[in-house]
């Protein structure tokens, strides 16, 4: 019997009150308890989730989102929630004395509110690179501050030419924003090429890097890119389960912050109420403004632990991501399968946008391979939303090559042709 | 051996590719996999906590919150949000024809951003009774978004006066908050009579009760009290962990929102973002705009499944919480403590604050529960933080009584006061 179930039925024939009726059963639940969950927890069996997020997760990430209620001020908790945004900054090579992590309760899409509300004034011009969906919701939610948006929208597949993108760096807007990896299209953006052409034709814009689905299976290199917003979440590269916002904000970033004429739009956003917060939390000395994820910052942890103390350098896990990525393309070219990214050089390394090869459609797919316990994801870019799905390839998936996840996913969809009794050619 | 390490080992053996050097890993992984997590789940030896949230949950909730990596759009996932929706509008006597809940990714301190930023514009009056921190800060929070705030300030430990808040209606202002309870002071506004006398006074304010440490812990009649928004979060009287910001709207305030003048200053908050999703998930089509906390919202399932169609009626369950708190305050009062609330008829069911007997300090009563791995909180209302500290008690820490929470605390502080010598006598 485990040390918890002794202690309570101990304590349960102790006590005097408020507990007769609840012996009995008491003393059976603690029988069963035999073993401690942290230790070996093993997740329950399910289909193979394989979107470009949420991901896999592992069983111990998940055994630490079932941390037990722990007081978000505890000494037990403060560590951990700095030690997070220490690794964040090591995934992020953002060592640089001033940069300032956030770690918010909510999602991905809220760091552009984060970046909006905190960095932009009424007015201010952003210049916002689309390269999918997820570009152009980035330009509503600056429009929806008060900025004055700029879209530079690359053809469907495609990334802005380096033409479009230094004609709009023309009026020296405020801010420029790149979707690293826009999970609508797969492309991946040159993000270190942008920002060289930035600081070449207006060094004094600001650079916000949207990698939700990038950070952790995509190279970034902050300091050394000049960056001065990383936007994230948890639940892609980072493997651990949504509900975290997670942000790097450059130093100058701070100071443009902390130089604002006009207030904050916002007062949950508004980082003068977080930065004590994060400051507090890394230095060991937590403090409250509002009630963070406890459990979700435990899992945090523990994948990040994985990814910055485990077996493979960062280096390593990035050519992880680029090998399983060229290893599935490779395997889906040679079915007869096409891509939404007009080139290998700009694919994802993280996920794959996949064409239906001529005569498929999403019905002859996407329920085939769930029935094989395979969930893949469907188009989301309006334009061509039928023509394609959507693989994730990230974290554990690629990292823990004894899963066997990648074959899995190469079996199943040849097994779907083979089945469909359709004979492929490329689209 | 459990059905997942079996389908594992014979996917292992039967690929071809990607896996030589993994075999043995596999293998040996595999064989220690003995059970299927969700149904044996037990968590790991605790302190026990009981702060005004977060607070204890359950095996079957931390189950939960270890969900493996699901889509936030499978057909699995979109009737667990459905449910939560739901239930969510039983808890809360809410089940009028259209009113509109909300679960969004964030924290309790994220509801005010949603009052403030989706039914208030630029000027707009609002009057908030102010029973303590969170009275304060919400009115911060309206603040930033333009909002003309009157601030109805109780003394600490007391409600405002039916005269002081009949006078402040006289503007007929837009919106009045009250603060269910309060936990910096442990103070139950008395919501019901509140709303009567705004609706004599001032029929047309919308009223929005922050009950982020009241909903499931005390009564709230949503329909029939006249509510127009009531802001909580998971991890108090809802047992579930952090991370979910839950609000439920009256038809009046949508109404309000969709009758707005100005833009909503916003874009994560903006309720057109999220009223498709809401009404999508309820209608089993899931949709996306921000990926919502997937392994939570299944633990807050969870947690409203025992609420809902527990043992106990909703009736049963605020009167254990009665019961719980007359227990806790006549033990405390017997053992020499005073309270902050100023009258046992204005202090809240779900929580404590309780003033150290002379010539106690935080220092002598706080560690010392700790190190008998009970952890309270400390004080937070600065005119008195150092006066007096809190105890939660909320959820199965009341529900369950074989866990025999409530006299492992009462005890605990017994101790405290025996071990420390000194003799006790009321502040």
């Amino acid at each position: 019997m485990s040390r918890v179930a002794l202690n309570r039925l101990s304590h349960c024939i102790r006590s005097t009150t408020y507990r007769d009726a609840y012996i009995l059963r008491i003393t059976r639940r603690s029988l069963s308890i035999t073993m401690s969950a942290q230790q070996e927890f093993h997740q329950a069996p399910h289909k193979l989730l394989v979107i470009p997020g949420p991901i896999e997760f592992s069983d111990p990430v998940l055994a630490a989102n079932a941390t037990p209620g722990t007081s978000h001020v505890s000494p037990a908790f403060a560590p951990i929630f700095g030690d997070c945004l220490r690794m964040l900054k090591q995934v992020l090579y953002a060592e640089k004395e001033g940069n300032q992590p956030f770690l918010i309760a909510g999602s991905g899409t809220m760091g552009w509110d984060q970046v909006a509300a905190n960095l932009m004034e009424q007015g201010d011009e952003a210049v916002v690179l689309n390269t999918g969906y997820f570009g152009a919701a980035f330009a509503d939610c600056l429009e929806a501050y008060g900025a004055k948006v700029t879209k530079v929208t690359a053809e469907v597949g495609g990334v802005p030419s380096d033409e479009q993108i230094v004609k709009a760096l023309e009026s020296k807007p405020k801010l420029l924003t790149i979707t690293h990896v826009d999970t609508s299209t797969g492309v991946l953006s040159p993000a270190a090429h942008i920002t060289s052409l930035v600081q070449k034709h207006s060094p004094s814009t600001l650079i916000a890097l949207d990698a939700v689905c990038a950070v952790a299976s995509e190279e970034i290199r902050f300091d050394d890119w000049g960056l001065d917003v990383v936007i994230s979440a948890t639940q892609k590269g980072l493997g651990a389960p949504p509900g975290l916002s997670v942000l790097m904000a450059s130093k100058r970033a701070m100071e443009t912050f902390h130089s604002r004429k006009q207030p904050v739009l916002g007062y949950y956003l508004n980082w003068k109420n977080w930065i004590p917060i994060m400051q507090g939390y890394e230095a060991g000395t937590p403090k409250y403004f509002a009630t963070p994820p406890v459990q979700l910052i435990y899992a945090l942890h523990t994948s990040l632990k994985s990814i910055t103390s485990g077996p493979s350098s960062l280096e390593e896990r990035f050519e992880q991501h680029k090998q399983a990525s060229a290893y599935v393309k490779d395997s889906l070219a040679k079915l007869g399968f096409g891509f939404v990214p007009l080139d290998r050089k700009i694919a994802a390394n993280g996920m794959t946008a996949v064409k239906y090869p001529k005569g498929f459609a999403a019905a002859d797919i996407l329920p085939k391979l769930a029935e094989k316990d395979i969930v893949v994801a469907a188009g989301l870019h309006k334009a061509i939303a039928s023509e394609y799905f959507r693989i994730g390839h990230m974290g554990i998936t690629v990292t823990d090559k004894g899963r066997g996840d990648l074959d899995k996913i190469l079996n199943g969809i040849q097994e779907v042709l083979k089945e469909s009794g359709k004979s492929v050619s490329s689209a």
